[in-house]
């Protein structure tokens, strides 16, 4: 849609990290005496699930919304997603006075649609095919003069996602390990750079799902593997490399891909829920669910885990509660 | 069982802080602007689910053990509770290489027993009767001598409960209101005398299920009411306050108690999971519910809300995605 930026280096998340001061939530960093015990390793999770609107996500959006001259915020950006990249660009578009259209399919779930609308997107709804999202975000893009703001294969939001990694190797740069999420490959990409940046001696590991290893498959071949059929609850992570951006990047300065088990994803997952007290979705619990496929990889070492992010559908947990408090009325 | 301790006050609960200091965790203040807005308040969470076994209980249990002499602790402690307290008496033993006897009846959720092992509690079942459980515990002190330590009539335990209160109001000392769950009245009683030393203006609120209302009852009709039967999903707020420690401390400390409808407790439940990424059981969301509640009385205000615990069954949700895996899987 428009001339390819260079890709980004360091400098480049080192200046994001300057810009996002203030603009996003430095989170916290958990741990717990209980895990590291079970699992031998001593490990930090970066909680993303803690950033604005829940994921990760909005350090890309509003590293983005932040390069935009005034001319271009005016007339507003624009993506076609469902998930936490349509979220988080509505928000860093509100913060900066700007309108964000989202192109989203007709059967989108009604609590994705209401989350970008609770952050006052403006929503264009298209038929649920790949070929009808590219042609009304075209349009969009015709009509409005928006600036497509792509959720992963764009140097400005590559740099905006490494800035969590960032900040975790600022506050512990004696990392053995960081363990990212990768879906598209963003926050991987970002995250290797700033590590080579900032501890050239930690090794940076994606994880991904069996059910969705393309970009285990790209590693390995050196080449670009397309998606798979969604069959993972990791809904965040459903998404292939870009062929231009993340995977040039990944291929050169990552150490490996390491994928899990749908078994181990929702292990990981409560075991973060239960023992730690925070919630995180199923793409966020990736990193310690590989961690505990290969626990002798890491035994005695410090692992950096990112926990990419909480927006989930609580329904089932709250329904079940109702039917608990119903019933306790009536007995 | 032993001769009554005087009635605690503000310089016990500041001798807690002190003792406390790196056995318990100093837990996070979270915020939401997003709820601040909605509710017109600025509301600053007191993250006790975040505290050692997922309760605000371990600070009461803590400070006991830490003032048991050599020969005591010995001989152990024990107490008859099924709930957080249980799981806090028998990790503060462990951590002083005490014994814990647990008391449980036998129908007790295999969940709760498996917390209580994992802390290297020793359980002794009963029968699933009040009389069953006095009795096994007076055989378990007669035989073992152990110092029974009562879940909240005690005031070393109301002590050590109130250093959650004199850590928040020591970070925030210009609360206009605080919000506490009230069950037995342990952390409500230490809430208050600690605000009571650190900051006076502050209004501190029991909050309480409208089901389980018996708080509100004693402290409208100054005198004990008991327990009513369980009809709450807020399992840590079943028990009635205690005429001889508790509620003294209460009818003289306390500002009034709030109560919340079983729909309130939910949705304050749900957004504190949604929108704070934090799991809190039922009986840690009351604050929020009672406030819900009653929004006028608290707009514009600056509030502290406890957040008591974050153990429950998390099993409708788990169920639900391994059942959502399953028939990705197979699609």
């Amino acid at each position: 849609m428009s001339q390819p930026l260079p890709l980004p280096g360091f400098a480049d998340v080192e200046a994001a990290a300057g810009r996002l001061s203030g603009l996003v939530r430095r989170t916290p960093v958990a741990t717990s005496s209980g895990l590291d015990a079970e699992l031998g390793a001593r490990l930090f999770f970066k909680c993303e699930n803690l950033q604005k609107v829940g994921a990760f996500k909005y350090r890309g959006a509003s590293n983005t919304l932040a390069q935009l001259s005034p001319e271009a915020l005016a007339r507003g950006v624009a993506t076609h997603s469902s998930g936490n990249h349509a979220a988080a660009l509505a928000l860093a578009a509100r913060v900066r006075g700007a309108e964000a259209h989202i192109v989203m399919p007709r059967d989108a779930p009604a609590a994705k649609v209401e989350a970008v609308r609770a952050y006052g997107g403006q929503i264009r709804f298209c038929e649920p095919t790949q070929a009808a999202r590219e042609q009304a975000l075209r349009e969009l893009v015709e009509q409005t003069g928006a600036t497509f703001v792509h959720p992963y294969a764009d140097p400005r939001v590559v740099a905006g996602q490494g800035t969590a990694a960032y900040e975790l190797l600022t506050d512990l740069p004696d990392l053995d390990f960081l363990l990212v999420p990768v879906g598209g490959g963003g926050l991987l990409s970002g995250s290797a750079l700033a590590s080579r940046g900032l501890s050239p001696r930690t090794q940076v590991w994606g994880c991904e799902p069996e059910r969705a290893n393309d970009a285990f498959l790209s590693f390995r071949d050196k080449r670009h593997h397309p998606a798979h059929p969604p069959s993972t609850l990791c809904d965040g992570l459903l998404t292939a490399l870009s062929p231009e951006v993340t995977l040039p990047i990944i291929l050169r300065e990552v150490d490996g891909i390491l994928t899990a088990s749908e078994d181990s994803i929702l292990l990981a997952m409560k075991l973060i829920w239960q023992r730690m007290k925070l919630v995180v979705e199923p793409s966020g619990a990736i990193g310690l669910a590989c961690l505990m496929e290969q626990p002798e990889r890491f035994r005695g070492k410090r692992v950096g885990i990112i926990l990419s992010g909480g927006n989930l559908d609580l329904n089932p947990m709250f329904s079940a509660l109702k039917a608990r408090s119903d019933s306790l009325a009536s007995s």
